[in-house]
């Protein structure tokens, strides 16, 4: 799958915020007198796990599937994923009223497969690498013509997302920091660019894991660098930077830090017990910055992005 | 501890939810298509696990804290608790700048004496029985001269758990029926009477555990039942209905279904992994009498209470 467009500018992402409106839900920001005390500052949880299929993922597919002519999108959409990518482009192009083909490894959970199905996509099973995965659905585009939304190498995308960034902006007032995860970058970017516009001041810091740290490697090199072997509990953050999302960040990011496992195992219980929401553990790594990297916050207004809250309720982490 | 008062009025509720704004969360309402589509219904969920102190009780204990005069309040609230209640008084009594005696059973679990303990409150531990919790009150309240609050034989404190139903009839339109779990019953007679006084048509109904099922009971038999050896994994609902309250439901419930614990658990485990939000059993009952009794909401708009979201994240019903 290939780099699609260019950086979105901010009103590309203001297009995108009305484009996908009837389609994505306005998310709530959670809040707790307690989690304010325990952290010493004043946090804003932007809860993208309430998200249509329950991650950020439907925005960049609802905003590429509708921004597609008649002539692309008739033929329907294709991808490939293991995750919520795949479930949010088969319930965006449900809703649009065309196909979707997932190309999906054959070892992906039962229930991811059953959600894409449930939006009446079409499921391509293929082995569980890279080169399979990339050889399954170019034969899928060349024999159905379908158009690509990759989840992150894609200008629409990045911008769906970025509409996280404008929504925070309108929810919480006198912000100082931003956090949010990232993996291929596509959610950073896209809140990045409409952040750092509206507003330079307000400091925009991702958060990794440290047992997939290409982005923070590759931030500190000023050289694209590619995940190999990653280890870390935060499934949904494996994969590399793309090039794009590279330069993004490198223009719009002022820092990327990094956290361990125990640290994101430690932030989703807490949210899961102080805020009463499900967060998967890559939807808990940007609070995890917050437990680990404490003294940077102390005292600041900061939105954390809840970045999803898919995961299997039988093998929770801090169980054996 | 006695009852206090008589049935609420519609208008003592209207009062209540004035007195309680600046202090509670008006809790939003979640929905799921796909949670409609596996009930063949239109269901709303009033989210009171997302409640200050994670559950409804604080509606109840703010508005009587608040509805004492100076003279009554002065020497503080006391009441015994092993659960929510305690809570929810100690952060009332909080707010209100008085002193609050929570007599807690030493088997209570840490993490909620720890969760009085942070509001302020003064705990006194006893043994774990109905006797050994009666006595240490009537000692605290004869040394402090303290007002105790009952958690539902108490008018003020129904009132506050009315508050809950008010908010559904603004919040969802065109309702068929309200689900309630009732243990002690005062959420359920506050909810009642709100509901039924503004819209007769609209069926209360009661949700049971079959293992703790005394409202069952006595509404069938017309007379009140006490609860002996309770046995369910709804561990908020063990109690007995009160006398006041067994009057109002007599007058103001539909009917009272029962669930069993595994419906209980499949209730749980549907509204974490699609509503996203943490219930804990007790909070799942009123969703578990859809599931058990989906004929009699098929194609009804239906609001669910989901009462409230504390839990012992360690130890999940679903884990050996």
């Amino acid at each position: 799958m290939v780099t699609v467009g260019q950086a979105p500018t901010l009103d590309q992402i203001r297009e995108a915020q009305k484009r996908i409106a009837p389609f994505v839900h306005r998310t709530p920001i959670y809040s707790s007198e307690l989690l304010n005390a325990h952290c010493d500052a004043h946090l804003f949880f932007k809860c993208e796990n309430l998200q249509k299929v329950g991650a950020f993922k439907a925005r960049g597919a609802i905003n590429a599937v509708f921004s597609l002519s008649e002539q692309q999108a008739f033929r329907g959409v294709a991808t490939h994923s293991s995750g919520n990518h795949g479930a949010a482009l088969a319930m965006a192009a449900g809703r649009r009223g065309i196909a979707a083909h997932i190309v999906m490894p054959d070892n992906a959970p039962a229930a991811k497969k059953a959600a894409v199905a449930a939006y009446g996509a079409t499921i391509i099973t293929c082995k569980p690498t890279l080169l399979a995965r990339e050889e399954a659905l170019a034969e899928v585009v060349s024999r159905t013509a379908a158009h690509v939304v990759h989840p992150y190498h894609d200008s629409r995308v990045i911008a769906g997302q970025g509409t996280v960034g404008l929504e925070i902006l309108e929810q919480v007032k006198e912000l100082d920091a931003v956090l949010v995860p990232v993996g291929g970058g596509g959610l950073l970017a896209g809140v990045a660019i409409a952040v750092k516009t509206i507003n330079p001041k307000i400091e925009v810091v991702a958060v990794e894991p440290a047992g997939a740290d290409d982005a923070f490697r590759s931030f500190g090199s000023g050289r694209l660098v590619t995940q190999t072997s990653p280890d870390t509990i935060a499934d949904g953050l494996l994969t590399s930077l793309g090039e794009l999302n590279f330069e993004i960040i490198q223009s719009h990011v002022d820092t990327i830090i990094t956290v361990q496992d125990a640290s994101i195992v430690e932030a989703m219980k807490l949210q899961w017990s102080r805020l009463k929401t499900v967060v998967e553990p890559s939807g808990a790594v940007s609070f995890a910055g917050v437990l680990e990297h404490a003294d940077r916050f102390c005292n600041r207004r900061v939105a954390i992005v809840i970045s999803g809250g898919n995961l299997d309720l039988d093998k929770l982490p801090w169980q054996q």
